[in-house]
């Protein structure tokens, strides 16, 4: 992954829905949130431009947090292509199910986005689930050829969706068990894919991710602000 | 503090405010909503039941996020002997200095919750700050003669705003630097502080908060879901 300039900026679209996963969501926005390129907590000069996109106006996330999405999934897919991160959160198996079972726009969104071109500019576009969002990309079909993780409940689930909706006769996707994993481009080179395991693991790989698209020294400075300790990977 | 039957039920009380930020409280209320007596994920009997309190109806969180809160504070004022627990996230200076000035609504819902006597039944009252949460605590002036923790930035402000607000010729508060830190009893009896100190502690401290109410077995169950490695503090 190409390390920006530091006057880059990003466009990140978190797509909700009901009972998605507070934390899946909640820690990456968190972590995103502190990278500023003055690092002036007062008057930041943020690096993420956050967009929440959902069905309806308002979604209960895990019965107990309710949030006002920004923009409809419809919307997004109107403009999907000024984004540069999709980040998918996950859910318990009766919230995921329904939505894989239903093919709706949620799923249509993750299509749309990982079939994107290269971002004008930096070039950049990821792919970001954390938790069981992993499934919606397995169900959209977008992980053919390359290396994933999920909740260590789901992995033999993800496997099970991907060996169904991958194309057939293509390449398979291979599901391991990791804090997060940087999957690399899917195979028409536009997007890349970064998954997270269960739940908490979404600020590791957010802080992954900040690493990358600013630097290591920016990803400690967050993880420091959060008093987090970042498990970082060293492949 | 003594450890509740298993048909125990709590009610929590989360209070917002614009620029609050999200893993102060997205955090707890991640734990808290993996607690459920059945302990089926699908359709839990949870323990914990949330609501969020603003001034307004609609909150912008760290700019990132926005919460439709389920009731207003002023609504919380007139049920507030309703709430077992009441979590204060925080925010950045520019969030909490103008509050802490204001003296508005937000620090007498604070200062109304920690004069409460002993909740009916479970006899539980908790006051649950993360982060600089706790300097709304300190300006309330709810914290005289315990111990008490906050960001590690913060530790001295907090010192400073507690010595300006304590009752004169009363007991002190004792800052520390702690991950997180059970205060024990206000000196009326009736509620107890539980401190995080930054940001991602709000999960150790909510972790602390399920093996006292529930048992440490249920914590352990709630960090295993999240994935998270708990940070239990041995005293």
């Amino acid at each position: 992954m190409s390390s920006a300039s530091s006057n880059q900026y990003y466009k990140v679209g978190v797509l909700l829905f009901p009972g998605a996963d507070i934390l899946d969501f909640a820690g990456p926005i968190e972590a995103l949130s502190h990278v500023s390129h003055n690092r002036n907590t007062s008057n930041p000069d943020r690096m993420f431009d956050i967009t929440t996109i959902a069905c309806s106006a308002k979604i209960r996330a895990a019965n107990s947090l309710t949030i006002h999405a920004d923009i409809t999934v419809s919307e997004a897919l109107d403009c999907i292509s000024d984004f540069h991160i999709l980040l998918v959160p996950g859910g318990p198996t009766s919230v995921i199910t329904p939505l894989i079972d239903a093919n709706g726009p949620e799923l249509e969104l993750i299509r749309k986005f990982a079939a994107l071109p290269p971002a004008a500019g930096s070039g950049t576009r990821i792919l970001f689930s954390v938790c069981t969002g992993a499934l919606l990309l397995g169900a959209a079909a977008v992980l053919a050829g390359i290396n994933v993780t999920t909740h260590h409940s789901a992995l033999d689930v993800l496997r099970d969706i991907c060996a169904r909706s991958n194309p057939p006769g293509g390449p398979s996707t291979t599901v391991v068990h990791k804090r997060y994993l940087d999957g690399g481009l899917l195979k028409d080179g536009g997007v890349r894919v970064i998954t997270a395991g269960g739940v908490s693991s979404g600020l590791d790989a957010a802080c992954y991710l900040v690493s990358q698209l600013a630097t290591g020294d920016m990803a400690s400075f967050v993880a420091r602000v959060m008093e987090y300790d970042w498990c970082e990977l060293k492949e």
